[in-house]
């Protein structure tokens, strides 16, 4: 596959940066579960690199770059290497991390939209794997640490951005505006909105009590 | 793929019909489990057309119609919908949801069998498609949602009916009579099937215990 | 697919030996939860045949054995039975098993990592699909029980033979030793490093406490 984004010269930069973000998240959860050093690197490849595995899959891109790329998977176990040994510093820097967190979603939501529109997918696919290259990874992590994948109950506004932003990405795309401006511009506006959620907490509405006020959980 | 009943108008629309239905019951899951509105919805896709989209991944089928067909995914995400804001009143129509449920395990058995005949697999390979996708969307709910798998541990068979249903369709199929009346006379089988061991509680046999009785669980 | 080891007589009778071994794993996984005897041998299958069917899925070899080879599918159903009928006999024998276990290791390791060498997959990705062939089933097991993948977390080396072994495989691959000497001497040597590290309790490295002692879980 290469570069998804060829005139994009920044792109596999960030998409490696992506990567070791997500892993560290991985990491992090394993190190929490007190996974041995294995588990660990499984998890950092998991949350790094598992979005775009099932992104590969659905589309039929096998073997899938996460599985075959040795730059990828080098970001992937360094990340989960750096958060091995500095767990103890890097818990402290959490904020740190979901900032970069946001900057992977919204890349990686982008890269895995435009990836499907190369494979041929319908435009509603490509939203899909989109959108699943940019949380799959972290539902991924979850459920191999025995938890309920965050990204379902958390209410701050996770994949929503994704969401957007993969729409959009489809849309550039057919009008022709896909190339490395446009793109950034998305990329931009989901990081953007990510920050603006977390920011201001802003939340998808939980079960619906017909009508009446939610009240607290 | 379209149509995978060519002969059988009536398919198409059955087909619709178990995803609404099937998608319902994911979004019931997330609602119980206080997952937002996000969540629901993803629940609702993965319930109603999770066994779809592990069948295609199985037989080569990709992009699956899970992530790339319109009608379909509408009918999810309209599952999900009438589920999020008509949960209060729909859990006291459980009893009609579980009918409905045995009509779309008996459909999607039969179609996903043919499907897989349809790309050329074994005839084993054929039945496991077709019970996998009767049962895996349940199965990616439960799963999704931090549960163990009811079909595994239920007793009340939901599985088996499925299973029979299709292995005669590979019957059928390689007698040259999987035409629009002996497929549906198959999933009526499987449909009155599970409504028997609904109402008869027939139970598959759980652990066993060396031929003493396995007395209260 | 056939035989993956054609110049290696032994090789499929120890492959249906070792999906035999691994269900037994999964249907007394299964017994323990309570599961009926449908969900025994789904389990017995998961826990057989679920590495061999991630890899194909990542390989592309779609359908996978592990759905349509009936030897194969037979050998999981014939080993879910016997722990079905047999468990409070072979609860027992557990010491028996792991050995047993041990080599079906040994043997999926190297046997999938050829696979996705004749898949035309890179170095890594064989590596990669060689270790899951090894440690898939038994991770898809414990998901599919409610657990967190054993391997993950049990200290006790279990991936890491696999991996080493994965890793000679493609070298010998390279230099065109790969025949059925080569691949039988890598397999041997997964398998008494894994029984080795039973024997003496090799253990991975838990979290890293920045240099000081670990101390106890």
């Amino acid at each position: 596959m290469g570069a998804v984004l060829p005139d994009l010269p920044i792109g596999p930069v960030l998409e490696v940066a992506g990567v070791f973000v997500g892993s560290m998240s991985g990491a992090l959860a394993a190190v929490r579960k007190q996974f041995d050093v294995f588990g660990v690197l499984v998890l950092a490849w998991a949350a790094g690199l598992g979005g775009g595995v099932l992104r590969d899959l659905l589309i039929g891109a096998v073997p899938p770059v996460g599985i075959s790329d040795v730059r990828l998977m080098a970001a992937a176990l360094a990340g989960g290497l750096v958060m091995y040994f500095g767990h103890p510093r890097l818990e402290r820097a959490r904020r740190f991390i979901i900032v970069l967190d946001a900057g992977a979603l919204a890349l990686f939501s982008v890269v895995g939209t435009v990836k499907g529109l190369e494979y041929g997918t319908t435009a509603l696919a490509a939203v899909v794997v989109g959108v699943l290259t940019g949380v799959g990874g972290g539902m991924l992590r979850d459920l191999l640490t025995g938890e309920v994948p965050v990204v379902l109950h958390q209410r701050e506004l996770y994949a929503v951005p994704a969401l957007l932003g993969s729409a959009a990405t489809v849309g550039l795309w057919h009008l022709g505006w896909a190339g490395a401006v446009g793109l950034t511009a998305v990329a931009a506006g989901i990081f953007a909105l990510r920050l603006v959620a977390l920011r201001f907490r802003l939340t998808a509405p939980g079960p619906w009590r017909g009508g009446r006020s939610s009240g607290s959980r």
